[in-house]
């Protein structure tokens, strides 16, 4: 074995045996072709008390190690480094400097004038501004960067929490290796109801993203009930889902096919346009409410229970509906101003909404993920967190069994509730 | 155009709009070189009425001619031919003469002394064994073929009878190009459990070919109560399903992962080998059932309430499980022999029995075909008649709203008969 | 059976054995509850012969045989009527009279003084305004209808031509009932290549619509050089493709893993973010060209051989590039504009631009659309013509096997070019 | 937190950090309700140098600690335990003691007489038929175990051997968290390519199980060509493989279809069973080699090679074959010996025999799966081992390019070799 000429010392603190840390330090440094010595080890006994790990890790060049080190730090390794996070004035609006330090999902330090300062905001793939004199950072889209404006470069100084594995919390765990299409899904829907119910009893915030074949499967009323019901803030869709549902309260079709019997009616091809024109004519999705056109149906419960509704347009659409936000990066900002304080995300059969409201989320929310395609659940499920599950399944009979199983969680507490007779 | 040397006159009868039979002869005589006139066109205006054509087919040869002949034969038009239906003896056992007709899932029928004679038997890929002295045919698998029978050879004398697409049944025609997983199931579910109660109510048969995921997303138990309650008459299945359903009942666990938390128990993974050892151990299921060792679950209500029951053996097979038929061709003969009189065939998240389900089965029994995998769906129903439909959705689910559904039809009947009150 | 009491007499001309008219009409007549009688028949013994039937419709009701009649026109089916099309003024702008026709992508005509005048431009579910003045009239997106314009609307004095199904060209025929991925694909391959070398020999135009997955599957460089050899007029993409294609130039990764190893590199990940943020840096893609930056690639490719790129935004996006246009409308509008001409379209593992591709291209331009995911190449093939192919396969893989076609293709043409050896 | 009472020491040995057995064992414990505490830890600086751990285990009940201590032992860990494996005779033939050890695929060992002694074969669910007279045990799997034998029970004196991560063999590091369709597959072929070519020089063995779709979609002379140049001495199929491969062979079509224009052909349909029938006259495949009836093919190339060609029955089969092992058990039996010696297994569009050939391969033999279905090359790579890559992918394109890649390795080191010139 050739001896290795550069080390540092590094040291691994808090969950890191529930947070997979020290074994991905162990894994990592491998990996990349260093050594290490454990120097010292002390495992918390208890759920609650912190573990400590202290490492010497080895490499045979400067810039090895520091590659180490720096991947080290991405999942929550803190280096021996005393230094404050570097900045460098962005060049122009939009425009990083080429160092630029690009976030994570995960709770983000940085340090300013020595201390640990939490960075606001938590979202994949965004960039820290740093304001040195109020002592303050945050992480914004690289879009909205103005020029000179202090941007977080290199890795010095900055540290993310990793999270936590949740033990108790068994739903989750189906996650090991796969998204299975096979596990017995009627348990997760009835531990999901149990969650949205006590989301709603202690005001959180739902976020449910929406694809079209919920309405096209004839689902779309269970899921008008679960919003009116209160366990829905938050929806996210786009041109498609809201031209189904309007098609399907104006006409009771859904792309001319008649939700009652499952069959085409007579020129039912244009109901799809006509939903979009009808709307136009009114105004606004609103106006089509205030109006008396729109009478049910799940855009009619967002206006009724005021849901932060979010129609981002695609190049697919038709129309579009009038509310739907043509210009993509505004849909994205009003998507992460409404995410605000969002606790749980419930993704059902839309691929496209979905990939961004992922990707938006703090490590820290729950998610589902519902497709009948494998590849597209694994893909949403996949972010790296002990807080995510992809259900294979179908989008209809999945919405009738959550609607169900609400429904079964209420009698529950009611019957749970009512005191014992004399 | 070059002037077709070579013609026949060919005769269309029977629903020959309806099924298709007509358009299908445009296009045959059209694709494969030849040309025609329309002599005569006759088309009934009622259901009930029979449609009739005739046809002048031209070709630029005898070979072409008898191609389009043939062709068009193969989907029920009758050729002018008068001949009987030639025959020649098997060579060997199992070994049929070069020029055998292999048959449709159609009804058939073989011109013998000048009388077409219904053939027994309807199966696909089989040849037809001719008994010229009674005046009889049947359909035999190769196989079977005992050297010396006399086999229809070539195409005369043979007519098979097409179908007719049932206009007034709604829930196939869903069919149309595509199956799809975003029309609503759940009116298709609420028609198979009205079909499954009316075949119940008459006496008839449903067969089930069941795969083990059923089990293994802990719907188990709800398809042991349709199978108590009198819906299924034929259960096909494999190892693996009689396995994860005896594993289950045993340990509550499938795969070892326990069935009521959705975790992994310590040392599960052996409960599957150990489900196998306890009914080897008792001799076979039904004597598992007798001394008490197996008491519910759908290999328990198949032996309670008389279901015939063929698990096939497969190379992939564990064990196997002593009911197994090890040897597929046996299999193969007990399946043949319990799907006769069946009406309507379910089948559910397994491929591989479902595959030789569908090619034993007439016509005309109603197939549903459940998968997850659009491609095992679509292959499934891909039969070539109105009668299948495949339903791109979750094995466990559509179980739950299967059940849901035959309760809700039996209270709605109930209601039904109840006499109004005085 | 009941006698019908609303008749009235409708005449199918044309390709109507080949274009499936008259089989349609049949079913259509039966499914919607009427009945007919065939007055007369006629078919075109040759190819180039037209066929006649005329059809007596009865029906039940006014209403109904009002239905059947607007069906039978919806594929072709030239009604008695002798009125011109009927129009109103647009209500506002972007909203339509209520009952607007919604177009078809086939070729359409409307009769304006008694005369049968071809519509301008071919896209499905647009609207057609009418010049009555001129003589013209021609389709637009609803959108774009400005106050007061007339709109056809109803469906009299609108007839569409109905495509012929190419019996000679064998590439197409897979299509027949399925979607499979067990075709030979190579096969296939060959006959694009052909196609697409007959394109670009006659100065014609082929539109790419391509997705990140060719980029990170190490086949961008394949699909750039079959750019560079001038076989591409029109490329669609998002900000995905495009980032991966500038990523894999710049730094060798694709989401930060190594194309020429498949590993991730260290840091990888932020690689896209850092490609993202040069090209915003130089400005744009052909500044970046400009500059010596991007000296490679698909964009590389596509700015130096003058390829009409339309990069289309979508809330999914990163950054996005300087290049992506954020309003969906107007990537539309630049979209539509670039199809014009376009003989052929590919559509390479993307699923959001290709729907609105697809639904902008008429009829009659051979679309082939190629998705790992059986169900989005079956969705993209569906366009009820005889001109559309899903190839259910790989990517990469696809683009390997295509650019080993076309050049196997050069070869046999050179060596066909040469003059035999005195 | 409350005291844990009951604890054991557990020792962890050998590449505990490369084979994640610590950090399984960190989690194993937490998961299951225990606590540690790292007694010592010693992590070897060089691949080559042994790890060490000790760990005390606590627990709040003996139960408890003993579950813990099995499933430890179940991935690697030692257990302080001194004694000798614990043997019980099989009640009957094919019947085991209730408490059997069920085999995993890892190299195993038994404790007797106070020695380790390594168990011959090695097969996942399998038995340990003990023979302490010999100091000999061997894994068999249940059926085969006769009355009397001494089975291994409950867990003391029984460890297995982890994998080690191979850190320098990169081709399996896309395994990572999933098995994807994007990644550069060629990279992969390529290297698949290489090692066929190494086995191949030092004369030992590839599986290759293929399915029906390689002849159907055209790539079967491909893959004839393949096992022509010796790259396959083990084949694993079943009858429709065998009989796309004749028929493909006899008539140049696959289930009808002509696999040069990609048409059907007239009456194509009993092309199939015609082959089945050719090859039954013949007597067997050796046969019909022998009598010139079968000249060409993957089947042809198999016995010309003597390839160990298993061809396993199933339920599903037409005929079938007379090469077909109907009994699934005597094909198991074939197939367990034919695998002998294997170091490489190619499954190819396959999932039935694929199934089973991975439950027979030991954890050290690599497996490469591909398919068009995510779900199944999932399935099929899943063994809990760094040797095993699942590739979504397209048969046919993939031995296209497995071909291709061949040929070029072959001309690479055929060039490294010519001596440069003087």
């Amino acid at each position: 074995m050739t001896k290795k000429k550069f080390s540092e010392e590094v040291t691994l603190e808090g969950h890191i045996i529930d947070s997979w840390m020290l074994p991905r330090a162990f894994d990592t440094i491998m990996d990349m072709g260093g050594t290490f010595d454990v120097a010292e080890i002390q495992v918390g006994r208890a759920k609650d008390q912190a573990s400590f790990a202290r490492l010497d890790v080895h490499a045979d060049s400067e810039r090895q190690l520091e590659n180490i080190l720096l991947e080290l730090q991405s999942f929550g390794a803190t280096l021996a480094s005393r230094n404050d996070v570097a900045c460098e004035p962005a060049p122009a609006d939009g425009v990083l400097p080429p160092e630029f330090y690009s976030t994570t999902h995960l709770p983000t330090q940085v340090r300013l004038g020595g201390h640990w300062v939490d960075v606001q905001n938590t979202e994949m793939d965004l960039v820290i501004v740093v304001d040195p004199e109020r002592g303050e950072a945050r992480m914004v889209p690289s879009a909205s960067v103005v020029k000179g404006q202090l941007i977080a470069v290199g890795h010095e100084g900055i540290r993310i929490i990793p999270p936590e594995r949740p033990r108790e919390r068994e739903i989750f765990s189906f996650m090991g290796s796969n998204v299975s299409s096979e596990h017995p899904k009627r348990l997760v829907i009835d531990e999901i109801a149990r969650e949205m119910r006590a989301i709603r009893a202690r005001g959180g915030k739902v976020a449910v993203v929406a694809g079209p074949a919920i309405v096209h499967s004839g689902a779309g009323p269970l899921l008008a009930k679960i919003i009116r019901e209160g366990y829905v803030q938050v929806l996210f869709g786009g041109n498609a889902i809201c031209t189904h549902d309007v098609e399907s309260v104006l006409f009771g079709t859904s792309l001319g096919v008649a939700l009652d019997t499952g069959q085409p009616v007579p020129h039912g091809h244009r109901n799809h346009m006509a939903a979009i024109n009808t709307i136009r004519g009114c105004g606004s999705l609103r106006q089509a409410v205030d109006q008396g056109v729109l009478k049910e149906g799940i855009m009619y419960e967002c206006v009724k229970n005021n849901v932060e509704l979010v129609l981002a347009g695609s190049v697919r659409d038709d129309g579009p509906m009038p509310d739907v936000i043509v210009d993509v990066q505004q849909a994205q900002r009003k998507m992460r101003a409404a995410l605000e304080g969002v606790e749980m995300a419930l993704m059902i059969a839309t691929m496209l909404q979905s990939i961004y409201t992922c990707k938006m989320l703090k490590a820290s929310v729950k998610v589902f993920a519902v497709d009948i395609n494998p590849a597209v659940a694994t893909k949403l499920a996949d972010r790296g967190t002990f807080q995510a599950l992809g259900l294979v399944t179908d989008a209809e009979l999945f919405i009738r069994e959550l609607s169900d199983a609400l429904a079964i969680c209420e009698k529950q507490e009611a019957k749970a509730k009512k005191p014992a007779k004399a």
